[in-house]
């Protein structure tokens, strides 16, 4: 008997042997999108001072990147848009990431499961793979949506229960997996926008704010299904390319 | 122009002017049945020790009742449980609640909301009028889902989705209310479950722990819709029939 269980938050996550952490908008695309690009790592820093400290001592091929309220802080080299990491922006560098919701995700995730990894559109297919070889295996998986400053997020929830559905589909031992409330939620809410991701985020609050703030192309940039076909796994405290 | 929004979580809550609290197993739907058989009022705790501390300032028509775990802590002469709350056992008391998750939510709402109101299966149709008069007067309305031990909880998001699918239904100026991706999911997560209670609970992770537990009554009582016609409504420290 396995657990597959999906967390709207980042808080109360059960003891698990693999998390798949989800923040489509932007944080879990834009780390695939620099691991597929070449980044060495990518390593989720807390808050600001944090990230400027993890920099300082990566040395010389280091590169500061995220966001608060949408936008770079000072004296950082990049956004948390996934169109700025390009191959010639972020190959070969170590990418020092903050974000408001995607980092705290990652690493309460990372306090209570063996194996975490990152998943979005983007890398959607790849992380399918994960979660059914995990399930497979009967282990215990949990998806966590990492929502919006403690919110419940559309955009992360369809693709949790994408994740769900399509990891469940003639899997064999089917009747051995355990779903919770939130994964079967999950279910009924992804159904209505199977394949339609651009209405996906336009219902999507998060998608509105971001097209209010001008990143309209980055919307385009977070459904681009399976564009950037890498599994970010979190190393101690770097994100690499498995 | 309106916000109605749904919160999965007692986190994150915005500024609003009114809020229901649901914890339809079984904070909020003791509380309307308690209120109902004739409480004087309920005074929600945050913790065991407070719950004794009140009662003891409370004086003689004071009872305790609560849980942890799901039963209740040493002293205490009521659980949590809605049949508890008989006319006889509750009329002229004020009683003093502590449980998991509701007290939390109830007190975390009121830190952002100028009215709070409980809301259950138990006394649906009352606070669907209160919702409905909100928005009408084009106030915000926030629901707040008690979940499950900071998780998601499928009946008070099953709850929340019927409130929000009734209070929308043929209200003039429905075009200038505005829902948040929870609200909008849970008209999702709603509609297989509408008149189909039973069901609900059977799938629902603490309906089938609390049957576990022994409280298979509970969740007959607990989906005896309008059964208990009340509008709690919590004046500084105590819930009060409207």
């Amino acid at each position: 008997m396995s657990q597959f269980y999906v967390y709207e938050q980042a808080v109360g996550i059960g003891r698990t042997d693999v998390a798949v952490v989800i923040d489509v908008l932007r944080a879990t695309t834009s780390i695939a999108t620099a691991l597929h690009h070449g980044a060495v790592c990518v390593v989720p820093a807390r808050t600001v001072a944090e990230a400027r400290e993890l920099a300082r001592r990566g040395g010389a091929d280091t590169r500061l990147a995220g966001e608060r309220h949408g936008v770079p802080p000072r004296g950082f080299s990049l956004g948390n848009s996934p169109r700025e990491f390009s191959r010639r922006r972020v190959g070969g560098q170590r990418i020092v990431l903050t974000t408001t919701n995607g980092t705290a995700a990652l690493l309460a995730a990372q306090s209570r499961a063996r194996d975490v990894y990152t998943g979005s559109y983007v890398n959607f297919s790849e992380i399918l793979a994960v979660v059914r070889s995990a399930l497979r295996r009967e282990l215990d998986v949990a998806i966590v949506c990492a929502g919006s400053e403690g919110r419940f997020s559309l955009e992360d929830t369809a693709c949790a229960g994408r994740l769900v559905r399509l990891a469940l589909h003639r899997l064999p031992g089917r009747g051995r997996v355990q779903l919770n409330d939130a994964a079967r939620s999950a279910l009924h809410i992804e159904k209505p926008y199977d394949e339609k991701l651009a209405r996906l985020f336009q219902h999507a609050d998060h998608g509105r704010t971001l097209r209010r703030l001008g990143f309209a192309r980055d919307l385009a940039a977070c459904r681009a299904l399976d564009a950037h076909p890498v599994v970010p796994h979190l190393v101690g405290r770097e994100l690499v390319a498995l």
